[in-house]
């Protein structure tokens, strides 16, 4: 019998091409996990298709400590014995930290209802040896004062289309962030973005932004305009993958 | 005039074959500190020859979070000038943290007075994504009470021979080996080495030997007994070096 199962999932995100299977490679988050279940069908004597669905579509980069997904699966593997299966044949950058059979109506992108991705950059003298994968190396110290400034016109319900990087968006691209948090410890600084959801680099393009109002090379105030204005080209640089990871999907 | 400098280094030491000079790979942690520094020589107008001196030398693989080294330099640079210049041109996987003028008489092997070592375990149902490289996966959890009670025979000022991995050692083998303290958090099982110095592989070789006992392969009672053979092949297997990192020195 199918059941619905929900798993929690980490990813270091490096060697990858995003969550979402891609044309001509395997070297997808999604990928890796359909491949493993399939093989566990196949060991079970029923080689079948299972998509495995995400709360969310991840870039090439991007990490996740907490992805939720679900799937449907027949199996004759307990919740332990099936994730177990998992990590022993998921590549070692890849991690189910939580398995269990869910309601059947659960769907984790329909159902999400809020996220947290954290963006971490580092501008100590010194260098972030061990999660060097996982920061982004500043050139020099922003003012964390005048992006907490300017963060403060991002949140809202609003239209973040000169936020959103798929220039051919037909959807709506207005979207909820509850909350940007920004803080500091060390040489590191971090950016905490909750929302109901984020359109395509959307957190990317904030933070690069962000970045550069802390630089001095664009005011607080310059934020409601380029809101305003519904392109891109207004907004900022999107800053690089390799800083960012989901933290956490609400349901 | 040449100053005598004290830096603490960081280095992740997966892709390198140690701290010391190895012949024909120029993959060490000496080498690249040394490289750096001859470069900047160059750029000086006057290449010199640096030797950089390590409060140890660590094997291939293993880390440092506080590797303490020292060196004989003439530089134009202020010390903040010559740290920014050596993090700017060495590898991401090393890092230095702080870089003084320090007495002449200084000498980070000669004056080191002790160690710390950690070794990090993991034997959680999931898998440490973000710091795969700094820890050892066990396939099933050991008994950390046992291996406390084992670790309190290994404590003391004694002969380390049956924990030495060189069978070639001609000096002295008498180590003192303050502590060795066992925590556990989460999945993980972290061990902490505090010694006046240790044998090659010393840690790696206790580590391995304290397993066997949390595995219930081996009593507490036998560390006497192996202590007392001064033959390698007594005591366990060497633990992998991803798991080791050098912590502290204390001067």
């Amino acid at each position: 019998m199918k059941h619905n199962y929900k798993a929690i999932v980490s990813y270091d995100g490096t060697r990858y091409y995003g969550w979402e299977h891609q044309p001509n490679t395997d070297m997808t988050i999604q990928g890796k996990l359909e491949t493993v279940l399939e093989a566990l069908t196949a060991d079970e004597g029923r080689r079948e298709k299972i998509t495995v669905i995400g709360a969310g579509r991840t870039d090439a980069g991007v990490h996740a400590r907490a992805m939720t997904c679900n799937f449907l699966l027949d199996t004759a593997c307990s919740e332990e014995q099936l994730m177990a299966y998992m990590n022993r044949y998921l590549p070692e950058d890849i991690s189910v930290n939580d398995l269990r059979i869910c309601a059947d109506r659960f769907h984790s992108r329909f159902k999400a209802q809020g996220k947290t991705y954290r963006y971490t950059c580092w501008y100590g003298l010194s260098r972030p040896v061990f999660d060097r994968r996982y920061v982004y190396i500043l050139d020099r110290q922003p003012d964390a004062e005048r992006m907490r400034r300017a963060a403060r016109y991002m949140t809202g319900l609003m239209d973040y289309k000169s936020f959103c990087g798929n220039p051919r968006m037909k959807k709506s691209t207005v979207r909820a962030v509850d909350s940007i948090r920004i803080e500091e410890s060390g040489g590191y600084l971090r950016m905490y973005f909750h929302g109901s959801g984020f359109l395509q680099n959307m957190v990317r393009i904030m933070t690069g932004t962000l970045l550069e109002v802390g630089w001095g090379d664009r005011e607080p105030e310059d934020i409601p305009g380029i809101l305003a204005a519904g392109d891109r080209s207004k907004a900022g640089f999107t800053a690089p993958a390799r800083g960012l990871c989901l933290m956490k999907v609400d349901y």
